[in-house]
């Protein structure tokens, strides 16, 4: 399961904030007027405390480790699986269920490896499909969690945002009398809506989508695995089995 | 069915809320600056008032009730349960349905032992299955509601806070001719936008959704053991029944 | 079917308004500040016109005679309910089904009467739950509808309020070279924001919310109607009865 | 299908227009101040090619139709039609399914004519059954996506009322030298906010709920029609077509 | 598979661009206001950032590529694909399933040629069905997934905007000293707040919409050719497949 970094996550983050900083000095800013410790202490201390009330530690420890499906380009592929599938089931009709034992360790996929053990261990087909599928089902589940992690954090980030601002705002407030302050006090409060709009819809909402998005991939080859496992045992047609496995690869093209 | 506190969410709340206390001490604004009598009034008692009018009596009782789910850790364990239930099925098997009578007492679960007993009193096992499955989606909405309560209470906050702020500048714009009290003022109206986006989202939301994530595993606890209910009436061999059940908790990794 | 007023509805409607003024007048305004005939005529008619607009007239009635299941209090008890269905089959199973005609007179429920009188009449269990299935839907809809009216209104309040605050504010630009009045119209206009937020957020919203949720534990009820109502024509066990008719209540404890 | 024009509509929507101009005179302004071309030109021409890019030209189309939805009352009678259905149910149980042929002319609704006609023809039941629903969704689909034309509009005009509303306060900011100018022009640059939020809440959005709402009878006609065409074919007796047909409007009162 | 351009989104964007613009002209703007690049940069180079980190580059290329479908019109009848495959299944009829092979070549769509190919090659009907739905959902997929990107976009890009507002804000702020720069330096704030409300709501959602809209017609085209398989492999009667067939696009019309 070698994995190879994503470049245009690492473009589109790039891209998303260079944007931002760029058109901020061509405006005729410096970035040192959007680097302020204050609203960067209340938006995303906030921000992270809310997110951690909000989920089990459980499902923000798999949030982190989801970051790995954002950033990684998985280089598994399913016409290889299909090859894979196909050789079982072949083997499995040629020279019988119990054959499959011996090519259990050289199996790809933890999934596929597990499905074919339950054959050989002689479990009914439906038990298999019952446990195969509550697991891609568990699966996608953890997933939605740890998308719904960043999402959560995207949700709280402008709005503690909003918190920032208005605490900087009453401090410019009380200080009114001095009209030189005025204008700098305002600046300063309005880094903090920055930071809670910027880091919500540069970073942790496109996070939140790519992990989803990411993810249906991975559950799409798991499901096709489950309909390998069934086919394999119960010994169907290879050319059948190649007609439904690659049809879970046909007609995305627009 | 011993609880321990859950540290994440002190930990949660103690951040959230510290971030925005001493993001302000930062920025030069006092904590005094943050506290208003009337503010909290409008905001906390309007929000209050708005949430017992969306609810019957019996939602709000449970919403209380379920804070217990989300500052308590369970410390009961799915391994233990499995080893349990697939106990019951060896005893069913060796010495028939009637022996398990002596076991009731000292199942662990009440919904387990519930299930035992219908099945002792020979109940048809769709009979069972439907009385159980009905009260595990009546625990299922009890939670759904309970979180729904704060998830309202996070919604009427802001939205009441506006209505703290506009007040607070109606306030000030009648003594609009005395310039050195308009910015004191619109600064203490701005403590209801603060009370109401604070609350809401350091508060209300995050454990609103709290409370929905940490029942998903009792559903899921209650739903494995629906299952292993099935499977003891119906004998179904103990390594069968093991791998369905085990199903429950696998693939839940990223 | 006698009704008692739900005193939580009331005590929710006090404190969430009086909050609000008793909190305006702390903050040192005055409750002749917030009231003001134009914005009143603006926020209610339009919201009003807006409503009448979105939902044919019938929907409209249903919302208002759907107050009283917000208001009021059900006496109806679910446990002699059961007891009644148990009684209905236990006649049926001993004197036949014809006997169950004597007994329709004096059936609580009309729904369980009309059941009840199906079965008399010699129909088909099927045609018989498929007539009380669809009336329990029928019921469920027309409760949502008449939900969605108040819905709406409270989406449509707040906005409606922004209409006001701007005329508001346009009618004070008009006449800014009078800075003494400024303050006064720009107060005003507020009271238009106060108007649309706080009525949304303190009756309109909180009833839709109310109704749904009051209304589950009705339809639960039907469904457990409908459910004894199949248990009386097929003539099952009581016992058995029992258990499916008692698990509607069941297991909705936190 | 006569139709008469439903009064209520016209009601809501001179009720919600004329509250916010009566209220805005209230207040002491001119309807000469709410009527300005720029902004009328930016909010509706926008909304307009918004909306016109938003959906395929069919939908606009049938969303210019389905107004007459939400214009007029349908004078169909659900009593007289179950009573039509069961006449030729009768006629079909006594005469046989070819004396239909000579009903068909008189057949009050097109869609049970059709029906009728494909019983008629010899055609499977589960034919019928699946061409009438395919029909009823196919209706089903159009008027959503009529409802949803509304919507979409009534989504854009308030966000560009906002670029109105911005553009009007460049333009006074290029001006800000001179002070007699500022007011005015803000409020003409307000106008725009009123025509986005006015239109969208007045007009757009209640007629998309209105349409939706007033479909869901017609919808409800549709499958009591194809109810009673199986009904027909299947010559099953008329008491329990009846009690089905007749389930499909009982239970809607609250 | 001949497309023409679709006049009417055309139509759509220069009404919607062409009234913001002269919208403008009217209230006595000039266009040169409106332009300005810094606020280009911000906005349009942090959408696109957000959008590239929020999908998979897969997603991107389908998204573009799905611009066809907004921007043209097929010219593909549904009237001539029934004859086609009623035509098809006369010949099955008359002259067997292996006389279907010479007609594949020129066959006019390529998902009814593969059907009707693997139909010759002598496949299982329920294996044929499996495989063509399953091309049918996954295309589905990818217009959705090609939807949601500029829907994404959409909602990146006024949020976008509110930060190029604040930068520019907290620019004109720090130079609060220099009255005459301050409405200057405001107006060109507010242009990124025009860049991103508009390119959202003239471009971005409207093509979203307009691409979800116009698949909707090719998924029923799609679904047709699966019943008209389903029809041509079981050699159903003619009469009875038209009736199915024109069901799917009867009953559309309001």
């Amino acid at each position: 399961m070698q994995k190879i970094i994503d470049p245009f996550i690492l473009f589109g983050l790039i891209i998303g904030i260079s944007s931002i900083v760029v058109g901020n000095i061509v405006e005729g800013g410096t970035t040192a007027h959007i680097l302020q410790l204050a609203a960067a202490l209340i938006v995303f201390g906030g921000t992270f405390g809310a997110t951690v009330v909000s989920f089990p530690i459980k499902d923000l420890i798999n949030a982190l480790k989801s970051l790995k499906i954002a950033f990684f380009e998985s280089t598994k592929s399913n016409r290889l699986l299909i090859e894979e599938i196909i050789n079982l089931l072949v083997i499995a009709r040629k020279r019988g269920i119990m054959a499959l034992e011996n090519e259990i360790p050289s199996i790809s996929d933890p999934l596929l490896a597990k499905g074919v053990q339950l054959i050989v261990d002689g479990y009914e087909i439906n038990v298999i499909k019952e446990a195969i599928y509550r697991e891609i089902k568990n699966y996608e589940e953890s997933i939605k969690n740890a998308s719904k992690v960043f999402d959560a954090a995207g949700g709280f980030a402008p709005t503690i945002g909003i918190i920032g601002a208005v605490l900087g705002l009453i401090h410019v407030l009380q200080n009114v009398t001095e009209p030189s302050k005025v204008g700098q006090g305002i600046a300063v409060a309005f880094v903090a809506t920055i930071y809670g709009v910027g880091s919500a819809n540069l970073i942790f909402i496109p996070i939140a989508k790519r992990i989803l998005q990411k993810s249906k991939n991975e559950i799409k080859r798991k499901l096709l695995i489950m309909e390998g496992i069934n086919g394999i045992e119960k010994g169907i047609n290879p050319h059948y089995l190649r007609v439904i496995l690659e049809s879970f690869k046909n007609g995305d093209k627009i």
